[in-house]
């Protein structure tokens, strides 16, 4: 079992990208972990990872690999954890702890109690706020981490054993550990991450479907390319995270939409007025201690 | 006059900021220019762009400033414009070229109908695609344009020695000159750049004024700072560009609204097929070609 302050001798990873990977790096550099064995899929990213030194042993069947591990983290798309838990469900250990990186949280936390519900209390709830737009084991690098937020949302039902674990894990990774409650996550992230994503994607798929599209793309300045960099995410995971956390990013949609109303209607009747006070604001909100340096990795 | 071969000897800079402080510092850097003669409202700036040597010599009042000039730039927020050209007028020169950087290009020539009709035919309206969400002299820096699209905007009357002279002009500082109708130009950008900050401006205000701001913008992940950056930009100039692009900047939020809506439709009815479709265009879009190497800098 790994307490607080125990190494962890088996870490299993089923999902090795840019997450998963990117954990494995950061505990091996620590000597935080004995052996770290990945789960994957397809040969060629396990032989990947093998080669990069980010796992020690590679399985494709996550049931066999949890057998024995201290602590087993989920890194995959959200929506294909269902099937992971459902198989892996019957082979952890007692004392094993189960985590995940998921950007959305209720959704997993229900598919635990569905799919593993004896082992509710051994699963911390984990979501790290980074990431770039890049994915996969080749993107993964040690100091993702560093200073990035994780948001761990435990349940009545966490073991405080199990979420010690995790939170500890994390800490060495130089990551600063939050605790917060699981619905509120997922309405917070909506706002922060979700929504700012499906505004990129409409953005672009409004200039890719213009008639003009080519020459847009080409007098496109700097500005556009910033706004629309989180669009060049993973498809499948930006898909999963709008199907299982629905009504909150639903909520932030209406949110923004709102403003882009009360913006067209100041347009429409030219009230500079409250534009300038808006912008201003906008401009002072950002500049005015919000933009920490080194902020410049998406979650 | 400044034909297209010819040096400019005297260039009246009317505001000193970034782009103007830019095109001054650029020209100086390749010697095409004699005198770089800057025109401000406060002695602070112009102070600031002497001893940073953008300019050569300083003014506070335009109509004397300009006499004598080969190429006048008016590069200061386009609802300041009509002012100073009411006062520039009686003082053009009969060969003096007068250009503009705006952003909106339609504005700008009916302005110079307007206040300058005399001259309509020496007006080269222009657009520099390039800045930063910094401004001021001091932000200034001559490689600001290069390899940077500076749309030239003539109009029937625009003569044909002016306009070459103003695009040699961008020529030297590196930058890629384009021609396109004056309709064209705000109607494209205003899908390329103005909706953009809209919807980033919409976006920060929302956080902004959420119940939870504090704990949203200390969440908030690299994906938000880098959506929202173009929200610093300047709030002056970026409320006279929302109110004198208005209708092709309204039809632009149309679009992007009506796409926001597929979104949510998409997210409503769990249709993740469309959903991944639409994240994968975006992504494939973004990523094939249309990521320049250097477009990190904003218009």
């Amino acid at each position: 079992m790994a307490g607080t302050n125990d190494p962890i001798r088996r870490l299993v990873l089923i999902g090795v990208g840019l997450i998963g990977g990117s954990l494995a790096r950061a505990l091996k550099l620590r000597g935080a972990v004995g052996e770290v064995v990945g789960v994957a899929r397809t040969a060629e990213t396990l032989d990947a990872a093998r080669s990069l030194g980010v796992i020690d042993s590679a399985e494709t069947v996550p049931a066999r690999a949890v057998r024995g591990a201290d602590i087993v983290v989920i890194a995959t798309p959200v929506r294909t954890m269902e099937g992971i838990l459902e198989q892996i469900a019957p082979e952890l250990g007692a004392d094993t702890v189960l985590t995940d990186v998921g950007s959305v949280k209720c959704y997993v936390v229900d598919l635990v109690r569905r799919r593993a519900p004896h082992r509710i209390g051994r699963f911390v709830p984990g979501h790290p706020i980074a990431g770039t737009e890049r994915s996969g084991v080749q993107a993964s690098f040690p100091e993702l981490f560093h200073d990035r937020h994780v948001v761990l949302t435990p349940v009545a039902e966490t073991d405080s054993d199990a979420l010690e674990a995790v939170s500890a894990m994390w800490k060495l990774t130089g990551a600063d550990v939050l605790y917060m409650d699981v619905d509120r996550h997922d309405q917070l992230l909506a706002i922060t991450s979700h929504l700012p994503h499906v505004a990129a994607y409409s953005l672009v798929n409004y200039v890719a479907e213009h008639p003009e599209s080519a020459t847009l793309l080409d007098l496109a300045a700097g500005g556009f390319y910033d706004f629309t960099r989180i669009a060049s995410s993973d498809a499948v995971m930006w898909r999963d995270i709008c199907l299982t956390n629905r009504q909150p990013l639903l909520d932030a949609l209406d949110g923004y939409r709102a403003w882009i109303d009360r913006m067209v209607e100041a347009i429409e009747r030219g009230d500079g007025e409250r534009l300038h006070e808006w912008f201003d604001r906008a401009k002072r909100c950002r500049d005015n201690g919000l933009v920490r340096k080194g902020k410049s990795r998406d979650g």
